[in-house]
Parts: structure tokens; sequence; C-alpha cells
């Protein structure tokens, strides 16, 4: 084993809720058969090589705080070396099934564009083997086009078509990787698809554009053979001032105006859905609802602050209600649980780094169990299903599946005098039961 | 002419923009010829019967303000129409071309949904007699379907089929009265179409009502051969907690889905863009690039609030590009600019409704005269077109046809060792360009 | 006992954790004992009479859903005292020991001062005869001056001297009723203390005013020899644009500029804390830096909307960290925990009102009790003084209580070439200690 | 000259409001007299150093694209020569009063903090000599205290007395130097005073340790004899979660809880006040009222977005109510307008730099302009004072100077039977009033 800021650190392991030792997961018992299945296989913990190996600590007003060794000076490559042992150092300690990387993040970039694609499969090789010996495989890959002073004006969507050009062949090397490694999907984040101000922008033609490179990437994924899902990460703006992938439901109108909404799924982070003024159980609903839900970035917002803070998730509600309609929809499939989440500025020790995933992925756990247990036993579905259950009877199945005209429904309501009553929303009774099931650690 | 709250004030005329008379429109003249035809057919503007009519300046915290004769105690239908001479003494005043309406506007709701739609058929000819001598027409009618206490938990989305029902039986007659008398639009805003929690909500069901309903009324539309455009009202929220109808982008996703992206268009209201984190000229760019551009609520709202404040327009930099992406898409064609907007509270007199609307008027006028004045210079478009340029060259049409794949794009790139060079997006210089342009007088 | 809508309703009793009665209270044990003292006599819980006993449901778009017996048509003083019977009744079912009330929700108003106030006087006595056989105590009185037209401009802050005088006087005969009735406080909200728009505002005379106002009630108080407190309840905004008690810190610049800020403290809403941007324990962490925490109305906000929900509460952690700093800042002394929280729209029957307290009851205490437990447990206070330990050095002493000049200080940094080290913050091992503090039920 | 990148730039003239020269100013004629002096001598005009020498164009999900000659490697002191020499060809170019500094901004910090405080010297020293040939002035100068990690967990209210002491030797450093420089004020911005998160926070040992420094700072002041004002600069959050001088009203309270009220003004920031929820003429106005305006940070922000976008002003309704707070509270004195406003990431061209002042000094002056008009004018003042014409009647006079006691004024109202009647507020009237004042460019 490499000699990593994390080697110091026993593998975390499954203690129970009454265990006291802080490093021990009290919930995310990986091998629990829930709902038929194994919790790590509902879940599919990944660990994101940008948050967790590649962030500084630094903000907008201020440097980096986190000072790695593979951060300091040094042959490009020997240190992407170093920072690979410490992931997979990283990987051992967390005990969790996935990870998932920016070619950005794992290998340097050089000065051209063969440079840096060769330092790419450098790189991919050398985790390549890495994962020989290990048990952490990878969730999903993705090309950053975002950081580099070439993407300032939008990748696919840039006014300068050289620079659309360039991402093509970035993504394209990153599908291949992405293949090479294994990967179960291949994401696309479009930071900057969007606009500054929409006063030097031709909205229309960007789209076009960024339909046109997905197209592109779909059409590549099958000639390739690559089985995995293609997924866009809504975000409504940060760092742009809009970002055309600004929801769950604005990305499913984007598929479907260019045909793809059979090809392409959504990797829904909960921040983002802050940002954009939703929860994230409503993205998660949303995306369920029109038959996108691919995958998710979990971490937490602060809905006082107008920006990505990428926190390591402690809401117990809104991540049990979020669990709640991933089952519903069928749970995760190839997707995941990547922690889209980075340590806090101040909290710049390898050992914060490890309390946090240990938090995070203890909350989720508890959260999906309870989930679980909420649809297991039925009550809270079952008030559900009576609200809706008009809507079973006969006459409304007829209107509901088109047999009737507006001018029949009309004439039946006008001949039968309808006069509908109203029924309590039952809303505090719901959130009561809630609850007690939610803020109960008897799971 | 009946004797009225508003019979006292002289018709407002064009006096240009050198006049003191607070009352004269200093840019509105109507009459006067840009690009092609008189400003009156390309803003069509609109007196709201609800906000100039029927608003009593209730708030949350407190009771009515206004107090107009019609809303005494009395028999209701004589009541409606001392309203509707009111109504049609304000339109002669603004002479403005056209009005709007919602059925529980300019008609009483009695206890039954018969004598309801009674009521509304006798009004809906008395303001058809009102018409005959009255220069002013309808641009769009609409019915209320988010006041009364039946809509409590949605109108087509309720859980219950019979609220279902009865919103079938009032938007028929609805759009009966909208097509007897003249109207050019038909608008839904649907208000309780959402959710007021996630909790108690099956929200896949609620979409497939809301689809169902609105297939039903494009196809009546079709069978009475209602000539006007349908319309959706987007906004994200309020009363809701959510409305599924949350922006352009979303309503674009939303017809989509139930294929209906060719025949009903959007509504576009400016506070509900504030709502939605958007901008007005936004929605109008994005319902533009969909091809789903209807028609405008022209309004304000204070983007330090987070409800629908509805005030009168004052931001001209915000309606001068909003006019710009108009003209941009080809104009409002059957649509028009309705004043979807209050007089304040405290802004009780009938004097005050008369400024609300002159200085409203004036301002749209004047965006939309400079707007045109900056198409017709041609300096800033010649930015814009210069910006994407690049993409006219051949190469770059081939990728944007998709005559080219993922892999040959890569291989030219990576064989032509591109190395696309940053260029200014010149943002400051655009917008010095444009105040120059906003804030003159000279047009 | 009368016959009202919450007649045929038990008293909810306390019955454990483990109790699956819905109307049962599973942590509200009014009797035990925690920190020497019954949680009853901790959290002081009280019915608010306006959200419990006046609200119809009705929204900006929206008319009533809510109708009680009293809000029919009537004699104004019968119907009162109908409202009242049902109040409390509902105090009885409620088991909780206190009820809030404005002047306007529990008298009617009439067409004169005189009237109005005699009105008043009446139902104070009633009140004070159904206190005689109830064991519910008056928390605070308050006066409504916000809803009747004659408020729009403002209360104290009006334009016109006679609204300045009519609040006067109400307030004068809202606190002699206040010291009737045994109120432990008296509360002012300024709803309309603020401005719609600055531009017609002159915000130094209406602050003056509002300062005389106070120092006026706060002269009275000495001299009609009422020993509560008297309270500020800070807004943010709505229904005005701007409310000067904006927040707690803005409360106590305001106190001090007129030289009240030993008489008057605050009463602190969630709902508003979250309108303000603030959370609610950093209101009451606020208030208690400055020695003006007062009391608190116990609700919750939406962050993703806009306006005051006033929903009851289900966020157990933002409770617990509330009662953690509302403990350390010494209780809340003649305060208490005010439900100004009202049940949703579609929550219209009386078995809703009754869920609705039964689960907010249940959270505060659930919450007080965590607290406690948290605080006599001393981990999480420990790494808090762990972290300002430096600060009881010597030196640090020294500089912190004045005793060293700037230059002092930078003589000796220099001399000593100082060099400070970063710390962790331990954000995430802090919130993983309390995610396994509050989300457990074993308290 | 220097040969610097600014070099090829002729300084920018004024040239009138016809002038279609972009880079000549419209309507800032420093020397056209208003109210009795030059414009340029009530406006005090600074270029930020460290906005527009220092900023490299990265954000959070993005690298520089600004590079300019002296950001490369390179003896350090050698290097900031460079800037300083670029830093005068730019204030020649913009031909503006004054600048402001950070002491990083202007001297590169060294390893250790007597090196750091020796490189300041040399450079204030070299920047002394530069001052003697150029017209340009120093308005204020500050310590920056946020961006070292150092400073990670606060600067002043860091739990580390050690960096309290380091701060404190800071800015007694830079205090001198601004007063060897002339500088007319000393801010202090506390970018990280304040809170990431409440949980590992002593908010009133932290509120204790800032009044400290703060009493240090104003104690040096009149011990070295330095005449400008000590200023400080609210913003409510980022990079923090919370910074305690949220706003104008929280700063005052701060103010007078530590007694400084007469000692300290506030330094207010437009995108600051956008951020807190206010408006720039809110902050404008409270200050006033307050009676602690200092200096103005001109930009603004996108109250769309939720983070400091701090661009180049162009809203000139803002500025004009702005510029009309700032006449109304007797101006600036020793303050200015100090251009806190960075060009875009996509504007790294010198010449965005120079066109980005032009037209935000243009914006400036032109508001001052219609602000001063809209005085001398005085039909706006003449409606505000009519609004309160009534307070100044005997009888309100007499309760507003406190000679009547709540039960005088009450009895008095009740005697009269007082029945105040409501009086438009005239919101839409001002507003049109106020359209045609500043919408115009004939000043």
């Amino acid at each position: 084993m490499s000699n990593s800021v994390f080697s110091s650190f026993e593998t975390v392991k499954f203690e129970g809720a009454d265990s006291s030792n802080p490093l021990a997961y009290r919930f995310y018992d990986a091998e629990r058969v829930v709902m038929g299945k194994p919790l790590k296989d509902h879940l599919r913990f990944a660990v994101a090589y940008w948050h967790s190996l590649a962030m500084s600590g630094s903000d907008p007003f201020g440097g980096p705080t986190i000072n790695r060794p593979w951060m300091a000076a040094g042959d490009p490559i020997a240190q992407a070396k170093v920072k690979a042992d410490a992931a997979f150092d990283l990987f051992r300690v967390l005990d969790l099934p996935f990870y998932c990387f920016h070619d950005a993040d794992m290998a340097p970039a050089a000065d051209t564009l063969a440079e840096t694609l060769k330092n790419f499969h450098t790189m991919a090789d050398y985790l390549g083997e890495k994962m020989q010996s290990s048990k952490t495989k990878l969730l999903w890959g993705t090309a950053n086009l975002f950081s580099a002073p070439r993407f300032m004006a939008g990748a696919s969507t840039n006014p300068d078509p050289e620079v659309f050009a360039w991402c093509a062949a970035t993504i394209k090397h990153c599908m291949d990787v992405t293949k090479q490694l294994g990967g179960s999907n291949y994401v696309l984040w479009g930071g900057r698809e969007g606009y500054e101000t929409l006063l030097n922008t031709n909205m229309k033609h960007e789209l076009d554009q960024m339909g046109r490179m997905l197209s592109l990437v779909v059409e590549y994924k099958h000639k390739i053979g690559f089985d995995g899902q293609i997924l866009i990460e809504p975000k409504p703006k940060e760092p742009t001032s809009h970002q055309y992938d600004f929801d769950a439901a604005t990305v499913y109108g984007f598929l479907k105006a260019y045909g793809l909404e059979n090809e392409v799924r959504v990797n829904l982070e909960a921040n983002h859905a802050t940002l954009a003024g939703h929860s994230f159980e409503h993205e998660i609903a949303t995306a369920s609802a029109f038959g996108i839900l691919g995958s998710l970035d979990i971490n937490r917002g602060d809905a006082l602050l107008g920006w990505d803070t990428d926190q390591f998730p402690n809401d117990l509600w809104t991540m049990t209600m979020s669990m709640y309609h991933v089952i519903k929809a069928g749970g995760l499939g190839k997707g995941g649980c990547n922690f889209d989440a980075k340590v806090r500025r101040q909290s710049f020790t390898a050992e914060d780094m490890i309390h946090a995933h240990v938090g995070g992925a203890d909350l989720c756990a508890r959260a999906f169990l309870t989930a679980a247990k909420l649809i297991e036993d039925g009550k809270y579905d079952a008030i559900l299903a009576e609200r809706y259950a008009g809507w079973q009877q006969p006459g409304a199945q007829a209107m509901f599946s088109g047999k009737q005209s507006l001018e029949d429904i009309a004439a039946w309501a006008e001949k039968e005098g309808i006069n509908p009553q109203p029924r309590s929303g039952k809303q505090e009774q719901i959130e009561n039961l809630l609850m007690r099931s939610i803020y109960t650690d008897k799971i």
C-alpha cells in the first residue's frame, strides 16, 4: 500500500446505531439486504475525485488552505500518480464501491491538445492498473469543459467553432477512457453552457450547437458499444448567469427538442436544485415523472446563500424524501450516489475528509432505510392513494383517457349539477406521520 | 356615456416628448408608423379587467382600500353592469385598443354551476353590446380556476375528478364567449396547477391530468373554429409552492410531452419571470428560440421581494431589451401587451389608475421605438453577428449540420493541433452602446 | 363546557415516544423536570388567537376555505363570544399554558374609535371570565395596527399624525387590557412600519415617529406598573417592501438610537428570520449577544418561497439548535413559545388544527430535551470552548480587555515574528456529532 | 511615461452628450459647476487598485483569463513596480481624481510579517513618488485581512488571538501608509468577520473582539493625527455564510454597542446592498438617517444571482435615486465614489478596462446631474413635503416632541372622535414624474 495522506486511517466499518466511534458507519451496513438486494447495490456510493483529491480550499476571496503533497511543484505525471495513489487509499479507507472523475482531475493539462490527450491516456492506464487491486469501480467519467480560459464563452455553445471541435475531441477520448475503465455512465455538466450576459448571446444558435454536440455523443456511444447511460447534470447558474440545463424540467424539454429523450437522462444534484428554487425531492420526482432519472450527486446547499456550497449532507428529512422518490421511480439502475461534496475551507486535514464522507454516507443510508420502511409500512402511500381514488372510478377514467370531449364533460357536469366538495389536504397530519418515521433511529 | 368613476377624465392624447401634461402620452403615438405598421398594431395594448376593475387593494395583512361603486352590496348582475360601464369608460379614457377578462371578473359567481354559467352569458351579451359602441376589442379571455375554494387543491390537476369536470365546463363556456366577443387568444393560467406540498402529491398523475385538459381545449378550439391562439401563462409559484408551468422552458417541455407544441404558445409575464429567477427578456428569448412566443403580460416585480407585486413597469432597460427580442422573434402576431398590473394599495383613487396606465403605455412605446431604432441602426446586431461569424465557415457548418461524427471532428482537431484563442466578450462595450441608445429620449 | 367546533376532542395527553396515537404528545411531557424545572415552564407554549381562531384560509389568489360558526353573519359581540368559547375549548384540548391575542382578533371593530374600544373592553371582560375557569393564561397581548385601511401608509410611522394618535389610543387600551388579563408581555409588530416605496418616504422622520411611540409605550408601562416585558417583533418585509424592524440586529440599533435598549426586547419569529436571510438560531444568538432576547414565535417558513408561510414547524435540526441558544441565553424568562403558525388553506377541518398543534408542540419539546441533553453531555460545548481557549491566555486577555494599544500589539507581533498556524474548523465533525444527538429519539 | 498595457490610450476627454466617441465622457464634465462646486469635487471618483490591476478573471469554476505583464513570474518588488506604473498610466487615461488600495494589491506578501511589512513600505514609498507626478490622489487605503489562509476563521474575530495580533500590526502599518500618502479615509472590510457556520462560533466573543479592534483603530487614528474618516464596509455574506457587518442598520447598532457611532462611518457598496436584500438608495438613506454616511463603492450586482458580481453600473434609475439621497445627506464630504467594479471574465483586454470605467463614470455623473436638477426643480421634494405636512401642525409637533404622554394622546383622540381619512400614496404618479426626469439626456 502506498504511503499517502490517508494511509494512517483504518478502513471504516459498520458498527451499528449505538456505536460511539465517530469513524464508524452506524447505518451504512453495505451488505444489509433491503427490498431484495444489498444496501450498497441500491445506493452505489461514489467518491468524487475532484472534490476529494483536487480541491484546494480557495474561494473567491481567498487562496488555498488545503495543501496536499501532489499539489506541490513537480513532474506533472509523477504528481498525478501520487494523487491517484492517495485517491485509491481514500477509497480503501471509506470502503465505498465507486468513484467518479473529470479528465482534468486525474491527468495534467499540457500546452497542446495532443499532449493533453496523451497525459490523459497515460493516467487512464495508471488508474486501470490501480483498479486491478481495488474493489472500487468507476461510476462515471466526464470532461472538464469549463475551467480553462478557452471555455470562458462556453464549451459546445462557444461562438468559436474551434472550441466546439476541441470539446468534441476531448469528449471522444473521455468516453473512450470511461468505457476502458468499465464506467457505468458518462456525464456532461455544462458549466459554461449558457450566458454571462444575454446581451452578447444568440440563444437559439447556442442551443442548436448544444443539441448537435449531444447528438454526436449519443451516436458515438452506440458506435463504440458503450452500454452505460449518458447523463446531463442540470444547474441553473454559476459560474454563468444562466445555464441552459437549468433544472430537470428544462433538460427534459431540451432533450425532446432534439429527439434525445430516450437516450439521455439526468444526474441530479441537491445543491443545484436549491439554486434553481426547487427541493431535491422535487427534482427527483420531476425526472421520474418524465422518465429521465439517471443518477444523483449527493450534497447540500444553503438556502440562505446564493452559490453552490457543495456541503456534505445533513438534512435527514430531505434525504429521506429524496430516497422515497428514488425507490418509487424504480431505483437508480446504473446510476448511483456520488458525493459531489467538498469539505469546508477550514476543514483542511485528511481526518476532516474521512469524517465528512462517513457522516454523508451514513445519512444517505439511514434515509434509504427509512424510506424503504415507510414504503413497506404502507400507511403513507395509502393516504396518497386514497387522495386520488376518485380517478379510479369509470367516469373519471373515461375523462382521463381521452374518451370524452370537452363538450361531453361540460354537458355531463351541467346536467348533473355537480358541486365538488372540499376535502382536507391533511398536510400537517402527513408531516406528523413523517416526523415519526424520519426522526427515529429505530430502523 | 355612463356616469362612472372614470367619466370625468378626458381621453388621453399623444402630445410628444416635450409635453409637461402628466395625463398625456409622450411616446405612445398610436398611429406612428414603425417598421411598416402603426405602433398600436405592434404593441396591441390591453387593459386587464381584473386588476383595473376588480382589485380592492387588500393584501395578506390588510383589507380593501379601493372601494368602487360596483363593489357595494346590490343585485349582482346590476352591479356587474355598473362595473362594465366603468370598464368601457376607462377604455375610452386610455384609448387603448384591447381588453382582457376572466369569467369571474365580469360576471358574478352563483351557488350552482348552471346559474354561474347563466350569469356569465348574460354579462357576455352585455359586453358584446358595449363593444358595439367602443373601439376597444378583446385581446383574450380566460377562466378563473383558482379563487373559489373548490380549486384549493388544483383545477385540472385536482385529486377530485369532479373539479376537473367543473373546469372543463367552465373553460368550454369561456372559450365560447371569447369566440363570441371576437377574442384573439384564449389563455390558461394555472394558478393552482401545482402543489402546496409535494408530500401529498402524485406529480405524474397531475401532469397527465393537465395534459389531458389541454388536449381537450385544443381539440375544442378546432371544433368550434376558434382561430385565436391558445396560450399558457407560466409562473413558478404563488399561490402554490410549485406551479407546473414554472417558466417558458418548462412549459415547452410540457407541451412536447403531450404533443401540443404546435398548438399552444406562452403568454409571458415580467413578474413571473422575476419569480422564476429570470429576466423578462430571457423568457422572451427562450420562447422565441422554441417557437412558442405568444403574448405578453406587462408589469414588473421587485427582485427584492418574493411575491407577485404586479406593478406598472418603469424599468426602461428591461423593457427595451424585451421589445428588442419581441421584434427579433417576428413580433407578437395575434398576441399583445396586456397590462397585468395593479395600482398600489395606497393608490386608491381613479386618478391613480389613469396615471398608472399612461406611464406604463408610454414606457412600453418608448421601449419599442428604441428597440426598433437599435435594430434599424444595425450596430448592435453587427456586434452579435461578428461574434458568431466563425460558424458561417464551411468547416463549422459541416459540424453544425451533422455531416461529421464525433470521431471525424476529433480526428480533425488532433491533426490540425487546434488551439482556439480567447476573444473579448465585450460586455461593457455593449452595455455602454446600449446605455446611449436606451437612455435618450431623442427617438 | 360550550358546544364548539373543538368540543368533541379529548384533551391531548402525553403518552411517550412509543405511542402510536396521532393525537397524543410523544415528547411534550409538561411536568417532566429538566434543568431544574418542568418542561412547561421552560417552553411556556401559547396558542395564537389570530391563526387558530381568526384565519379563514384566504390567500392573495383565493377566498376563504375555513368557515367557522363565528365567521357567519350575526351580532358582532355575540359572534365574538362564540369565537372565545371555541378558543378556550381549543386551549382545553391542547392543554397548553398560554394564549396570545391582537385586539382585533377577539373583539369586533366598529365604525368609530369609541365603539371599537368599547367592544374591546366588553370582550376583554368576557375573556377574563373565561380565564377564571381555565388553566390557560395570557402570554401577551398586542394591537393590530396594520389591517384596517387607515394604516395603509403606516401606524406610528404614518405621514398623517391623526393615525399616530389613533395608534396611541389603541395601544393604551391594549396595554391596559393586557395588564388586566395578567399578560406577561406586551408586543408590537410593525407590519406597516416601513415603506411601500422609498420614493414617497421620509425615512428619518418616520424612524423618529416610531421612536417616539415606543418611548410613550415604555413610559406608560412604568406609569401603570405593568411588570411584563415590552417586545418588538422583527420582520424584514411583507406586507411592506421594507419594514424598519428588519431583524434582531436592526432592532438593537434602533433601540440604542432611542435609548430604549434596556426597556425593550425582541419577540423572534422563525419565518421572519428566513425572510431576512437568517436562520432562526442566528436571530436567537444575535438577540442573546446584545441582551435583548425576549420571546419566540414558533413556526417555519419555506426558504424557497418569498413570503410568510407561517407553517407549523417540522425541522428538528433548526429547532434543536434554536433551543440550544435559548438555554445558553438563560432561557425565555417571561417570554414563551407562541405558535404563530396557521394550518394550510387545504387543512380546513377542526381536526387539522389539533394535529398541527400536537406536532408542533412535540417537535419543540423534543428539540428542547435534546438541546438540554447536549448541554448536559458537554462534548459539544467542550469543542467550542477549546476553539477559543487561546483567548484565555494572559496576553490575549490583555489585548481583549483594552490594556494594549494598536501600537503595543503591533510592536509585540513584529518583535515575536508571530506566524499563526491554521487549525481545522471541524465543521463536518461537529455536524456528525450533532446528527447523532438530534436524530435520535432516545431522549 | 512608462510603457504599460495602458500607454497606448489617450486621456479620456469630456465631449458632451452628442459625442459618438465611445472613449469620451458624455456627461462627466469634471469642471462643470453644480450646486456650487465642480462635479469632480462632488463625485470624487476613485479607481480601485484591486479590481483594475490585480484581478485575473478567475472564478470558482475557472482559472485566470486576464494576464497582465506584472502577473508573470519575476522579482516580486520589480513586478509590483511594473503594476504600479501601469496603475498610474490607467489613472492618467481615465483622468479620475483618486485611487484606493489594499496593502496586498500594491505590495507582495512575503513569508514573514516583517518582510511583508517591509515590502509594503517599499511600495508605499514608490507610490508616493508616482503621486508626485500624478494628479491622482489617495481616497482610501485598507488592509486585506481575508485572502491569506491565516484569516480563514476570521481576522479580528479569529478564535486564535495571534491572528488578532497579526491584524493589529497590519492595520497599524496600513493606517501609517494611508496617512503618509495623504489618504482621505481608512476603510475596514470584514470579509471573514462573521462565521462559516454558527455551529462552531461564539458570536458574542467574536463581536467583542471586533469591537475591541475597532476601538484600537479609532484610538490610533487620533494618536497619529490622521484626519480622515474611519469607514466600515457592510456586506451580509460571501465569502462567509454570515458577516457581522450585514448592512448599514446593523453596523449602526454595532457602532452604538461599542460607543463608536461618532467616530466611524460606512462605506456603502451597491452590490452588498443587493446581497442584503436592499436597494443601494435604501442603504444610503439609512446611513443618512443615522448620520453615518461616509463613502460609496460604485458597482452593481445582479438581483437574480446570489454572489458579488461587482459589475460596472448601468442602472440609471438606481444611481440617480442614490445620488439624490447623497445630496440630501449633504454630500460625500471626505468620501467619494470608488469603482469597486471589475470587468467580466471575458473582457480581458486593456481596452475593455477603459470602456468599463468610462461607462461607469458617465452613468454616475449623469445620475448626479439629474438628481441635482430634480432637487433644484423642487417638484418632487414638494410632493414629499406635502405628504408629511400634517406633522408641522402644532398638535402634531407636541406629540412628536414628547410633550404629551400616551394617555394624553389617547384622551384627545377619544374626545375628538378622530377618524383619519385615507390619502393616496401617489406611487405611480411619482414614478411617472421620475421617469421623465431620469430618462432624458437633456441635462
